[in-house]
């Protein structure tokens, strides 16, 4: 990212396991800047909104009496699928689409929705995956719906790795699959939905 | 929307009741004008896999053998609301979000997301409003459940109708909701979430 040589640029940017600047911290800082007159750029990757702690920003915000313009973006919830081939609403396979977070596993909505046919997408649940599993199957999923797991979404190093209920777990334990990820259940994750499977055959010679 | 002089531009729109080009039309136009060699932009409003029916264009597109590079853009089920004032998440008030057309009222998964907290988005369900709400009301959420209703959402135009799953469906009758808008369920809705009352009122001098 490239500023003007006169904007002071303060990251507080998180990891999975590493949040540097704690969130009240944060909240704290924009407050402070703000009132010295400064105008503050938030920038957050993905959607502010979206599992992103943008509300309690925008609420420390108002609640000391300053301006707030939220500029929505693009979530990783439903890019990351994109990019990876995988509509998450598509007519005639899913007609609703739940997000959620995942890392303690399966909420009733999220239950619910696998249930139902709806695309649930998981966002940090890769630890959480068997669990995930456990309740599709106790909801009464099908052991075939179909589950995809996209680790490093859009980056060049982004891996696919996709199965059933009834095989995702041993799938991605045997193959080491590793936070990030973000994980689809659901039948527009089934391989070949966009592209028939002998169009989706890779290439025998690789490019 | 400026376009260089030498690109032909094809308006196959939609509006909530005219879609003057039918979608295997589109499809077809999509296919033949690659095939004929040309590059083709099918610029949508939204996210195209957001009940945006990209999934059945790509589709066409691969089976034909045409590649397709996919953008995601900004869904109007988050951006709306976000532009609003309604975080679509929010940290101890809702950890699932779902999303869903509504204009056949709420399915199973939408009624349970509704019944278990998590935040509804119903994209064009006016008119089923009052199939929604007795839907959520016959599953057991509480009628204080906080309903917004964003006509015109992010233009000069845009008017936020509030109220709960006991009012909402005559105060929008009485307002004269209209298409189209998004309906947003759940606490996120409630007035005064990202600011206190206080701080919410409107200036007398409306300024």
């Amino acid at each position: 990212m490239t500023v003007p040589y006169d904007v002071e640029v303060i990251n507080v940017g998180k990891s999975p396991t590493k949040h540097p600047v704690p969130q009240h911290e944060i909240n704290r800082i924009l407050v402070s800047l703000a009132r010295e007159g400064k105008t503050v750029v938030r920038l957050k990757g993905g959607d502010p909104y979206v599992f992103g702690r943008g509300g309690e920003e925008v609420h420390a915000c108002l609640e000391a009496g300053i301006d707030v313009e939220v500029v929505p973006g693009v979530t990783s919830a439903l890019s990351v699928p994109a990019l990876a081939g995988i509509p998450v609403t598509q007519r005639g396979v899913a007609t609703s689409l739940l997000v959620t977070t995942g890392h303690a596993g399966a909420d009733a909505a999220a239950v619910a929705a696998m249930a139902s046919g709806a695309t649930v997408v998981f966002l940090m649940g890769v630890k959480a995956l068997p669990g995930i599993v456990e309740a599709a199957q106790g909801a009464g999923c099908a052991a075939t719906t179909p589950v995809a797991i996209i680790e490093n979404g859009t980056t060049s190093r982004e891996r696919v790795t996709r199965g059933t209920l009834a095989d995702i777990s041993r799938i991605a334990r045997e193959t080491g699959v590793k936070p990030p990820a973000i994980i689809v259940v659901g039948d527009v994750a089934r391989p070949g939905l966009l592209a028939s499977a002998v169009a989706a055959t890779p290439d025998p010679k690789g490019d």
